[in-house]
């Protein structure tokens, strides 16, 4: 019989003691795995066209303009209607992506590799705030975007992460993360402090490395103006830290949480690659001016990973001043940190909370526990509007569904704890 | 008779509607008024050489040797006890400057304005950690770096903070220091946000103005290896705000509080240029590894500026992961925030402490409301080896000493309260 204990404690050492470090850039057909010439990855568990929400819908389709598969948003639709692409999720290939998470073949995808372990992960580069392609927009401007990210920013991000590694081995995102968290960011809703230590961190490897240093203050611009350009980074950390973690036979450890805006859906370390799954959650969030909560659509996205790593809504009492963007008091969002001590396997030797005196944070969810105590993880999050081509709507917290909990947990019982 | 309650919020309301703006940088001797060709000012209230302390005395030695009045140590020395050079306090010249706060003709400094008001603040750059003449020490190594600042930092900073001057008035410093605020920093032992915001802001008008790009990058690491560099920005832009609150006839408000290593003195709103003056505290911190409590120097420095502001110490609560800098717990270094609400006027309406709800910072301290609780102002603070040459000690807390506001309270009852 497995000794589960001893397994969760060989899933969480593995968790703890990852190092994930940016160590380069490539568009995904390079560099993602299994990755062919018409995938389109997309956030949470498997899903197909009929089924998906208007955001993933609209995101699919900016993703056809911008391979130019397609030539207007109609040809788009057909040819995801039609079953012309291919989708799988993010996570069947050491990927994330935040909201829709769309990831096609030409896009460039940061390079996150886990220490001495090895075990890579990737992510797309954040696009800004307001009508984007992970919140479901595929307008002309939209995909002008995307191509000004692949043609202008990737070349130069790209020699200036490749300078970073030839110099030092890369950028070690744990070390800045673990600053960030004394500094107000929980990481998910709130990478401001990320996004600017790591913009100090490659501000002189970009310049001694790119094409054209004409392109420099437009890039400098670009990130200034969008401090969630760390979160792809932390989600990629994230994502090579939580793998390593995945698949110790007897551990009932969470290792991925996602959403694809229909379904969420949970993975344990002791039961393989099977997803459990359930409708998701609506998000409570605060709306951004003009949006109804009639307009907010199901919770989205693998930016779940920041939990499921053990910070973003994990995190909440490091970033009182988060409550600016998601609603509520400091208050409110520091209980959510201490609940979720009730449902993790330890606290985190690395990821501290100052004003808790340094402890570390709630990490390693364990399944049990969430059925035993009905409590399930809280989650910071963006919303997205819910019909396509709209854009975000607000952005604020949300609680998982039990169901998935429940499911996850009676397979694991059923697999190691009956006879 | 001067109705005081109103002359105070004539004072206060100045205060909290500064808006410092970083608008330029020049040589001091071009920008700041009435410095003469051998000018140095230091901190504090005025002393001469024969007065001050190890860590003055070496800042001075340094600076004569930068200026190359003299070519060493021993003959600074002598220039400096003939008198050969002029010594006035930054805070004659609408200046300040960090610890020893020595600022010769041929220091680059910041400009500030005080947006409407238009009053200006000028502050050195910071050298960085460790053996700097700010602290004392004047080897060849201290020497060559401020060459290094005078003639490859300043010529490219310069340029860019003009760039940044055309294309959109400058730099706002208030705006920057908000934010950090919300980020962990106090902005006097703190400055890790406030520096990383600076870079972020600064770097696209550096690339474009920078005379040769090819210095950008070991400027750019330089900021980002000295987490203080925003401090002499932050103590400037104080400055241009507490300055503009001073003079307001029948004001209790200390508008000064500054420490030469030998003698802490403040000014007061409502009693012109006089300094009440008394022996400076004994800092009590933490001491950096080889040090002891015996070669810590009297308190010293300009940067009582963030305080008398109403931050740095007065925002403890804002930073909690500073105490692995200065020592204590979270708790104990938000004791002292509400602490400094018993002696000030007000809460400032823009610095503000998100674990405390957003309340504003304890400012503008009253001069009487210190007499009457017993309480004096509590500062964050930087620690000098006594002799000089020995750089920094440590850093930590220290309580100012009662006599100097005692001797302004006397005074401003004698002036305003007596018939």
């Amino acid at each position: 019989m497995v000794d589960i204990d001893k397994a969760n404690q060989e899933a969480i050492s593995r968790l703890l003691s990852a190092q994930p470090i940016l160590v380069g850039m490539g568009l995904a057909k390079d560099v993602i795995p299994d990755m062919g010439e018409r995938s389109l990855l997309h956030a949470g568990p498997p899903i197909d066209w009929e089924n998906m929400s208007g955001p993933m819908r609209g995101a699919v389709m900016a993703a056809c303009l911008y391979e130019g598969w397609a030539e207007t948003p109609e040809e788009a639709q057909k040819i995801a209607e039609k079953g012309d692409v291919c989708f799988d999720p993010c996570h069947h290939h050491h990927a994330v992506g935040p909201m829709a998470g769309v990831t096609s073949p030409n896009m460039p995808v940061f390079i996150v590799e886990n220490g001495d372990r090895g075990n890579k992960a990737f992510c797309s580069m954040n696009e800004g705030l307001g009508k984007v392609m992970r919140m479901g927009a595929f307008s002309p401007e939209v995909i002008e975007h995307l191509k000004w990210m692949r043609h202008i920013l990737y070349p130069n991000l790209q020699a200036g992460v490749k300078k970073a590694f030839d110099a030092q081995g890369g950028i070690d995102l744990k070390n800045i993360m673990a600053q960030s968290l004394h500094m107000g960011d929980e990481m998910h809703n709130r990478n401001k402090a990320g996004t600017s230590l790591f913009f100090r961190a490659i501000a002189p490897f970009l310049i001694e490395a790119a094409p054209d240093v004409g392109d420099l203050p437009d890039i400098f611009r670009f990130i200034d103006k969008n401090d969630h350009f760390f979160l792809n980074l932390a989600m990629a950390a994230a994502k090579a830290s939580t793998e390593a973690s995945h698949g110790v036979e007897g551990s009932s450890l969470v290792t991925t949480m996602a959403r694809n805006g229909t379904e969420m859906g949970v993975r344990i370390s002791g039961l393989g690659d099977q997803w459990f799954t359930c409708e998701a959650a609506l998000p409570d969030v605060l709306l951004f001016p003009g949006f109804t909560k009639d307009d907010v659509n199901r919770d989205i996205g693998d930016s779940a990973i920041m939990e499921t790593l053990g910070i973003g809504g994990f995190a909440l009492a490091a970033a009182p001043a988060i409550v600016q963007f998601i609603g509520g008091t400091p208050e409110d969002a520091a209980k959510y940190t201490f609940e979720m001590y009730e449902i993790t396997m330890t606290e985190n030797n690395t990821y501290t909370i100052p004003s808790l005196n340094f402890r570390g944070t709630p990490t390693g969810i364990d399944v049990i526990k969430v059925v035993e105590t009905g409590i399930t993880p809280v989650l910071d999050t963006g919303a997205a509007h819910k019909e396509p081509g709209k854009g975000q709507a607000g952005a604020g917290i949300v609680r998982m569904p039990a169901e998935a909990f429940n499911k996850a947990a009676a397979a694991f019982v059923d697999k190691y704890l009956e006879d």
